[in-house]
């Protein structure tokens, strides 16, 4: 369904796609599925403080630096949105993003409301920003799924819990509310809104050009 | 893959779809295989002076009236957009539509860039508009398909050409623009706007509630 390739027609500038949620709300899996299934779309490597964990690779999962680096980057305005979750900070780089962008390429970015407020508040990435915010279908289902990650204490979820309540007050911030109550169907819907935004006029290169040809107009 | 059924989470006000193309861009095609593959789009039934064809029903295909009932309809803004082309009247009746809006019904409107115009600066609808502008992929291609409408004249085909380049030329008006050179593809598009649209924060009503019930607080 999705369009893979760039049109034929005339180009068009990449786009920012923000799938924000609270932790629970499956936005992991929808993220995985809609990156295997979009030959169109990366994800940003971020750049992290949080220790390197068993099977992750630098420069794959992470960039993983030490906190006086991430203040120094901070600085320098290396980053186009970065977070302090927890204990840890969090960083996207900015080269690689604007990078892909002007190739055309999608970025995905699995990123919470304060990441959100700003790449919006950016001035050359605020009009690439397309933002979609996923909703649990019940606080039940959402406290179940936190719960079933076995190996966190009770005051851990807890946090995750309010911190979940916290984002969710950020809903009016997004362009398109999604309810994941059936991975599939969520991820056929965010499918289409990647997929309909391409087609968004403001995005074409060219257009102008190319209906002026079909008018028989030099 | 579309929403077929309303949400069980939150009602949705409909929303007006408009496409939009140049005769001979393949838009009735990707229009009647729309209605076919979605349970909740509908077409709103036109006005019409033109005299009934051979096969068409009152009320289904169109309703039929004469100039004077056109005329006295008009005035009493009864349609949501009206239009002249060639010898006949054309009109939308805005009860209807507003109707199946109001009950979270999509309706489907294919017209011109005169009657989008109209509907865009209606001060009820213009919120709910979602306008598609279907181009064709050449040149050659647009008069090759106006050609085979073997039965036309000349001067039908000559004066069709002229409409098809005045009716481009309003490309910049609509939300989104695809290149119709496979059919397939191109319903996919229109279906992939239709399904995001769906899932826009602003259309979605109730769910300040819905967060708020989710987060627990009264």
């Amino acid at each position: 369904m999705s369009e893979q390739t760039p049109s034929p027609y005339f180009d068009r500038r990449g786009l920012i796609f923000v799938l924000s949620s609270p932790s629970g709300a499956g936005k992991t899996t929808i993220s995985r599925e809609l990156l295997r299934l979009d030959d169109n779309l990366v994800m940003s490597v971020s750049t992290t403080t949080r220790p390197k964990r068993a099977g992750e690779t630098e420069g794959v999962d992470y960039n993983f630096v030490d906190e006086k680096t991430f203040t120094r980057l901070t600085k320098d305005g290396a980053f186009l949105e970065h977070a302090h979750v927890f204990e840890y900070f969090y960083g996207t780089p900015r080269g690689p993003v604007e990078k892909a962008l002007s190739e055309g390429t999608d970025v995905l970015f699995d990123i919470d409301w304060q990441g959100t407020q700003q790449l919006a508040s950016d001035k050359n990435m605020g009009a690439d920003l397309v933002s979609v915010f996923i909703l649990p279908p019940s606080t039940e289902e959402l406290e179940s799924r936190l719960h079933r990650r076995a190996r966190d204490p009770d005051d851990v979820v807890r946090q995750r819990m309010e911190k979940a309540s916290d984002e969710m007050s950020h809903f009016p911030e997004y362009g398109y509310v999604i309810v994941n109550d059936d991975v599939e169907q969520s991820v056929g819907r965010v499918q289409a809104i990647l997929e309909a935004e391409r087609s968004r006029r403001s995005r074409l290169i060219g257009l102008h050009e190319f209906v002026q040809d079909l008018r028989g107009i030099d």
